[in-house]
């Protein structure tokens, strides 16, 4: 299934066909040379300083099912009830100081989630589903990973190919057969001052 | 100027392209449809709950001076020295409380920042540049534009065509010449344990 964006003008492919959906087809395997190029595209976003404060765990479960297993364990139910089926796990971190002078980076998250997009993007791109959670319990996943102080658990990623829809049920289901919506774009931009609408 | 990155795997097109760059050409408008393509690509950003986090207040030069002009002085004299040729700016802010249930987002940021990243990348497909900035008084901006303090001010963005490298002088210049350059795939991104480099 595709579900690309509703848009008052027509957007850049990749950008209108990205979405995160739940059904992934548990037979087709990620490989590791699409799991670089999702990683490389992650890599070129931009950062404030270069400082580049994503990190990425990576949990491919036909390489190593016991850590995919245990990252897989850090989801919320709900989001375990669809993800059992999607090859690869991801977690994004947030790198909270500077490099170049051990100052707090207050771009830190922002930055880690332009990254995460341009992997999801890349994803795309690559006819994969990526889908961004944060239902997950990320002391869990510090302790699970000895992920360091320093960095904060942003978002576990699941990647695969999709599959027919036919293969999500329950709440799952009811949320891929939801219609995708955004708010009006005069609520989310403003032209020159503070909540006056880009477009009445 | 283009600068692709340097990846080992090539990259979609759009996210490989996109570079932030100094040089803009000062004679040349962005339209309203332009704008309005850009801030699509924003709203169509992934977020948690779908919350969709991100304000964007856009500047444009052709349409109000005086607003832009208030704005540009929100940025370092750094950036001015070269965003002074850009027709259009925006700043981009977060969305601290979910509008579900009034609690804290802590995907604020990093939503923001998957929005920003549509954004620039939407910029690079329509022969636009736009280019981040931490670099501004966030203070000074929240008091000009009488941002409500349940947003953060997270970067400027400024926009156009990019004109020839002959544009920029002194520090700029400098950037414009250097290298694109990330940390390594092994620095940023770990095999199934922190720290564990995805590749040698």
């Amino acid at each position: 299934m595709q579900k690309p964006a509703i848009s008052s003008i027509p957007l850049q492919e990749t950008i209108a066909n990205r979405w995160s959906g739940r059904a992934y087809d548990a037979a087709k395997k990620v490989s590791q040379e699409q799991i670089i190029a999702l990683l490389e595209a992650a890599r070129w976003a931009p950062s404030c300083y270069g400082d580049q404060p994503w990190r990425l765990m990576v949990w491919d479960k036909h390489q190593n099912e016991q850590a995919w297993q245990q990252a897989f364990e850090c989801l919320v139910l709900g989001n375990q009830a669809w993800v059992k089926d999607a090859p690869v796990l991801m977690l994004s971190c947030a790198n909270t100081v500077f490099g170049h002078n051990n100052q707090p980076n207050r771009w830190a998250q922002y930055d880690t989630g332009a990254a995460a997009e341009n992997l999801c993007l890349q994803a795309t791109d690559l006819g994969l589903m990526a889908h961004q959670m944060g239902g997950f319990n990320a002391d869990k996943a510090r302790e699970e990973f000895a992920i360091p102080s320093q960095y904060t658990p942003m978002a576990m990623v699941s990647i695969g190919y999709p599959a027919d829809i036919a293969t999500v049920t329950g709440e799952a289901l009811t949320r891929e057969m939801t219609e995708r919506k955004r708010k009006a774009l005069g609520e989310l931009f403003f032209a020159g001052a503070w909540g006056k609408p880009i477009q009445e």
